[in-house]
């Protein structure tokens, strides 16, 4: 079954946001053995749309439209899909209620135009939202069909999952399953490690294996591999993906951390909850960074107390207690280390100082940055780190190198 | 003159990397003024990549397709080129040479391969390449052109500016310039902003003024409402905008926090250093995500001294000496407002006190945030929001809506 997907949005073509929604689409599709082989993406004006649905259609058997559900007037999806079918459109008076509803429960008044969400073409029907206001549409075209759903991530990962990509799969009537798993890595580059897993991959090339290894750009969440694998059954698929990641931490297993969604500061709250310790972070370069990612963990408040964030040098020495003169240090940040933990109270303290550009400080380069730790076992240590980029990207490489090496100090014991 | 963007590849389609280079060039179109109706991703496959050119071309008068044109047999750009203008591929000697030269240069071999980026189709022209090896093309098709450049957006970008929108400019014989002005608003929904416009909208329209109004959809970055004119010069299309930039202010001028890339937290900034005060900040809900995103601006240093991310409640007490006994208020939220201010010792100290979920605390519903302000004028205050949606989006959403408390406070004088 062949799918495609068209992004809407004016915005997108002016290129004033990026089209991350295409790449969340495609990799679910992907996920699932689905085929996509052409993407658009076209603006808010109805003809062009329409025109666009109608090429998909010509040539694939689904489309999955995202972007202009809204209430405005730019907003012509609705409208779009309605023409192709050639039928008018109509309200639903339940969606109109929902909608509503949503709108008294937040204590506020639903504007007339959130109305043009109830509204839904003839024949087709709504899917309900529970992120947001805009429901999305299935609409059978012949026997094809076009799907709609909000332009909003957040809304349109949600509606993905619970009811698009199931209603596809089951339009396609495969009894394939496919089971996919993401090996999470830090520490040796992309190209470093696909020279590691070079014979893995001629291995499943000459053995025509049902598997496929791929690696996905992931900048500051790690490098991903991700192993998907097909049989007749989930079990039988997940049995080959176990057999085959068994092969790959062989040869890279050091620098695995977690799997999937896990995050390195998920993957360091596991091992510090085994343990039953507690974390405090002191930031300097990384400005509050390090503690935004923990706290976005589900639970680290059994974990995590929290932390400093010393921007100002003075900072630094009143409230964590650093002496050393230059605080871009191995000796500073070990001091920060100590400090936060005593001032938080925490088994763990972990430091981070350096300079995040885009001018040196003194002596240091752009991208030196130390990282800290305190285990209170009379032997804290620092790091140091030399990382290429912009301030943001030194930022996010600082905080997932930092929390890699305690990640390390508590797998030595 | 109209233009379309194909990018090449099959990742992208499979969703492992997000197409930015589509966003590139997009903005350099708009900025001088060319259209761009559609754009499409397509994968490294023949038959479909000359399909997407022809479909281009019957539409538009030309097409910038990037990707494709590296040296392996996945690269067949110039091949699906051929094709489309119907004539065979000849060998440039001249490129072969300079490819060669490039390689000895950095005391390399050159492989077998890579002869093939010096492949023309005949009757097409080679851009030179001063970035990487792969030369782009200018293919003209009857009357129309198609344009060939490098996937790699650091190769892509200097070949844009230096010869592609050039030669385009050139092509159009067009004087008409665009100037686009982004206004940042936060305090009103999307809806609200719209039926507030609405007026104006309609007087744009029945007009035919050279502006065009839109709405970007922003989320965590406040509310965008993007301005476009064209004139037949900079300046006059300057002035269209500076004319309609003030009737929207007219009518939601309280909601604008800043223009074009300004973050609420800039413009925080930016209030703050203008009278010289310092910022902390208290954080529990979220976690150092305000911290963190004061210190992306540029300059924050000169304002922000930093904070105390006191996510566990004894350490809201300990170290921003807290008394109340519900954490989860406006009484608290205001001590750690005044507790971080002499922490720290600033000026001015902002406290984020609430429940991100996915569970209550206590009474307290999800999405229940304090936010607490203390100017050290005897008169600190606090106010409560009640937001949707999950954790993340919850600790977005109080980051700017505490942010923006502060900026209106501060402007009240």
């Amino acid at each position: 079954m062949r799918v495609e997907i068209v992004a809407v949005g004016t915005e997108l073509l002016l290129g004033q946001i990026v089209d991350t929604n295409s790449t969340m689409i495609s990799q679910r599709l992907a996920d699932v053995g689905l085929d996509c082989f052409f993407q658009a993406k076209v603006g808010d004006n109805l003809e062009r749309i329409k025109l666009v649905l109608r090429d998909a259609l010509s040539r694939s058997d689904a489309v999955i439209v995202c972007g202009g559900l809204g209430p405005t007037q730019d907003d012509i999806t609705r409208e779009a899909i309605a023409g192709v079918m050639g039928v008018p459109l109509e309200m639903h008076e339940d969606i109109a209620e929902s909608i509503k509803a949503i709108f008294s429960s937040r204590g506020r008044t639903m504007s007339q135009n959130n109305l043009l969400q109830a509204m839904v073409p003839v024949g087709a029907s709504a899917i309900t939202q529970v992120r947001g206001t805009a429901p999305g549409l299935i609409a059978p075209v012949g026997r094809k069909v076009i799907y709609a759903a909000p332009g909003v991530p957040y809304e349109l990962s949600e509606m993905l999952d619970r009811a698009i990509i199931p209603d596809l799969l089951e339009r396609q009537g495969d009894k394939a399953s496919i089971v996919s798993r993401v090996i999470r890595c830090w520490g040796l580059s992309e190209s470093a490690l696909a020279e590691r897993l070079d014979p893995l991959f001629q291995e499943i090339d000459s053995t025509k294996a049902p598997i496929t290894l791929a690696f996905l750009a992931s900048g500051i969440e790690g490098i991903k591999v991700r192993l998907s694998a097909r049989a007749d059954t989930k079990e039988a698929a997940s049995q080959v993906i176990s057999r085959y990641e068994a092969k790959v931490l062989e040869v890279i297993g050091d620098h695995v951390f977690g799997y999937d969604d896990t995050t390195m500061e998920a993957a360091v709250g596991e091992l510090l909850l085994e343990r039953s310790l507690t974390l405090a972070v002191a930031e300097s370069v990384t400005g509050g960074l390090v503690a935004s990612r923990i706290v976005a963990v589900p639970g680290a408040s059994r974990w995590f107390r929290g932390g400093v964030v010393s921007y100002d040098t003075e900072v630094k020495r009143t409230l964590l207690g650093v002496v050393a003169d230059d605080v871009i240090t191995a000796q500073a940040v070990i001091e920060m280390a100590i400090g936060v933990r005593s001032a938080i109270k925490s088994d763990v303290g972990l430091a981070f100082s350096g300079v995040g550009g885009p001018e040196g400080v003194g002596d240091h380069a752009v991208g030196t940055v130390f990282v800290g730790v305190d285990l209170g076992d009379g032997a804290p240590f620092a790091h140091e780190l030399k990382l290429p980029g912009d301030r943001e990207r030194i930022r996010q490489f600082s905080t997932i190198s930092g929390l890699d090496l305690l990640r390390r100090r508590i797998l030595k014991g």
